[in-house]
């Protein structure tokens, strides 16, 4: 009974907190698709403001006293109360081990470096990010040192967007991908087969959103309990009843808009399918960065650029842009919404190089953290490692180590994610293919539904209970491993290109 | 020097906490622009847990003690550091008064309220409304109680919006101001002068938010540090460097959004040109609903609805949309600007009997108040007053008693503000027009900046200094009273209506 009471006051205490952490996503939503140009002082100050309210809400004192309560009693918990409990005792050690100054000061660090970033991307002026970017390294590291992770900075960093996950790990996973990726990447290249570049001119923004809107509609995004907006760097935050993604327009690719708005849809349908009753507690959290990433990639990749998702949708989009696809085959389309071409953008990259962008990003940022590598030094490091796995070199910083909005907010460490998330999806996608082989059928009728439902079933119901690692194994019977990926791009890929 | 180390942290705390009361505000602007409809109840979650957090920011004990210390030397302050001072007094005493319970709980219920009446509203459902409505008189009491307003509570939901104000006071001014309107109504009414019902008609969206981003941009609304959305029901939020307007738009009715627009522009240059080093103190803080109301009318009317703006904007207006002003003369636009037609609908009133609308809410909040009068009586009463007042009789509570937003939140006591704003509005045109007798050719040349200098100099830039009895006198001379705006009206109507 006195557990039970504790049990009750933690999860009151924690709803409190998660809710005014969403309130701080909310304002960060704001500040990208809404804030006038003019307001971004004032808005750090609102920031900070909430920052402090929000560490102070996380960091009452009673949550530590019903803490040792229920940890004392933990023989006497069930599954998942240990697991709320834990991730509670986690929250809350990181609360109160970080000073309150240091979290308004970082509050407004990120908020002003989100506006230096978008302004020497414009001015194509590295020199003036850079005291920004050395000065959300130092941030990081003071955090990290903080919570004990002194020497293990970039550790700290990683198992903040994935828990349990580390920089040797990823090394080891990212070096077996690349052994299998840059093969492939090679004959790709050599193929004789090119998709037309100029395939699709001319979809008006209008027209682009009907068709977006039925797609990720179709797929299941809920729009009672969401919305998309246009920001410069498609994103999706919120979670639960009010999900927020959104998307650019060009006119000259369509593409682009409508798988970023797919991406942003698995994200979104992930964090829809979390149980909302149990929002602020491990039960209602996603379970990292790396399984948030293999929902957005699964749906953007295995799902939309599959010939099943096309015998759908390829009607609708001809009706909705007759003109634009009338000189344009079934089968020039299908190239195009599947051509691999190393790009300088990593936004902008195919699914199959991709993953060499992520890779790039994971050993210049792992440098930073070690000190082998120099915040002024980074433009030239980027431009080596461009030409090296890309085989491209950037003519500018503003399409090389100025693309990224990750690093303006100190969000270091999140980019191993994205690659952990390919290949966690393609081993997803061949476990649902085993129990379900008629699915792209199912798709050619724009039915979604039993992916979804699986999805939701074992892993967006699931919250927190499981790591990336453990949901691997769980789910698929596997380890987590490159070999999926690397399979199913060569299975795609080598009939498009090498057949 | 001890005197100014309080000074200076009482300001920061009052920053503080007035920083997370704009967050607030951005979460109701965001409710009723963006939310999406299944997203309610997350919604009022987030909205409690900010209310408590502003509440903690607001009653922090330390604020007591800078306030004792600082009253205890009351002698050694300046005039404006006893503004702050007593400003910060009653805000202090008004938070930690109300309990914290109280204060989520009434977010909450705020939250609830406004969804409870737009789903009234479009389901012509007063019975679904009145409990929410019953609910709310009961949370206005009790907070009313709990600062010792008890037996005067209606007093104090006005003393919220107009500082120094009381119903007392009101009800003198309004009873003034009906003896002099109603014979002027009445003999609007019977001229021969009719404005053409149809005059404006099929004005697409497109082209009127061009005109109207036009229109206020002229006026003096600067974009860098503010926005305007749509929403159902018109209304201006945020302050200094981050206004947020909303309207709405008819296509049959492009009037409608145009005079809307300009009345949150007037609400929000008001906020623009408070002092935005000094938000969160009484300095950058406007000086109640009344003054707030003086700048979006004299903006909407004295200005917006003069030959002087016509002269500048009709050719534009006739650029924009060629067809549907080509068979309407100067006179006709200009008699369609200024029409007069009693509506059963506040927000479409015309400005000659709007303030009859105003007088029909008072007389029915201070009944609601005193008891004289039950919720469920209110459509009932609602109907009555309508037909002595506008000679009208709702047909049903949609275009009755439900079509205020106000009520839903709780926000008893506003509605005065109007009328008073009206009031000192015309005051004001008086005493500018005396210093710059060639104001309307400015207007015809396009050119606000003299009036709009001066309401900086004279009201903007003041904050909270003087209330609206205490701006009257300061600025025009003479006390508040209604004689200002008969003028006006006499003859801006009389000039149309009756020569």
């Amino acid at each position: 009974m006195k557990t039970e009471t504790a049990l009750a006051e933690l999860t009151t205490a924690l709803k409190r907190a998660h809710a005014l952490g969403t309130v701080g996503e909310l304002l960060g939503w704001d500040e990208q698709v809404n804030l006038p140009s003019g307001a971004a002082e004032q808005r750090a100050g609102q920031s900070a403001a909430l920052a402090g309210a929000q560490h102070a809400a996380a960091s009452d004192a009673r949550i530590g006293g019903w803490l040792a309560e229920l940890e004392a009693g933990v023989a006497g918990l069930s599954e998942d109360q240990r697991t709320v409990v834990k991730q509670a005792r986690k929250d809350f050690d990181k609360a109160t081990k970080l000073p309150a100054d240091f979290v308004r000061e970082k509050a407004v660090q990120g908020s002003r470096g989100y506006h230096a970033w978008a302004k020497a991307r414009a001015a194509d002026d590295f020199a003036g990010y850079a005291p920004v970017l050395a000065k959300n390294l130092e941030f990081a590291k003071r955090e990290a040192g903080y919570l004990g992770w002194g020497g293990r900075e970039y550790d700290y960093m990683i198992d903040k967007n994935d828990p349990g996950m580390t920089a040797a790990v990823i090394g080891r996973l990212f070096d077996e991908l690349k052994r299998g990726l840059v093969p492939l990447v090679r004959e790709i290249a050599a193929s004789k087969v090119k998709p037309r570049a100029d395939a699709l001119r001319g979809f008006s923004v209008e027209g682009q959103k009907l068709f977006l809107r039925e797609v990720t509609e179709r797929l299941g995004f809920d729009y009672n309990r969401g919305r998309i907006d246009i920001s410069l760097h498609p994103f999706c935050s919120g979670t639960g009843s009010d999900v927020r993604m959104t998307t650019r327009f060009k006119e000259h690719e369509p593409l682009d808009s409508l798988f970023s708005a797919i991406h942003e849809t698995g994200h979104g349908m992930y964090e829809q399918g979390l149980p909302v009753a149990q929002l602020g507690t491990a039960l209602g959290m996603h379970a990292g960065m790396a399984v948030h990433e293999s929902q957005s990639r699964m749906w953007e990749n295995q799902v939309a650029r599959s010939r099943g998702f096309w015998r759908c949708f390829e009607p609708r989009l001809r009706a909705v842009f007759p003109a634009q696809t009338a000189g344009v085959s079934t089968e020039e389309l299908y190239l195009a919404i599947n051509a691999v071409e190393p790009t300088l953008i990593r936004v902008d990259a195919d699914e199959v190089t991709y993953n060499l962008h992520i890779i790039l990003r994971f050993e210049l940022e792992k440098k930073l953290f070690t000190g082998e590598l120099a915040v002024n030094d980074l433009p030239g490091a980027w431009r080596t490692a461009a030409q090296e796995l890309l085989g491209l070199t950037p003519s500018t910083d503003r399409v090389g180590v100025l693309q990224d909005v990750h690093w303006s907010d100190g969000s270091f460490g999140y980019f191993p994610s994205y690659c952990l998330g390919n290949m966690l999806a393609a081993q997803l996608w061949y476990r649902a293919l085993a129990l379900r082989p008629a699915l792209e059928e199912d798709f050619a009728r724009g039915d979604f539904s039993w992916l979804l439902n699986w999805l939701r079933e074992n892993v967006h119901t699931q919250g927190r209970r499981f790591d990336a690692l453990q949901l691997a194994q769980r789910v698929t019977g596997e380890p987590l491993s490159p070999q999926a990926l690397l399979r199913y791009l060569r299975e795609r890929y080598g009939a498009l290109y090498l057949s």
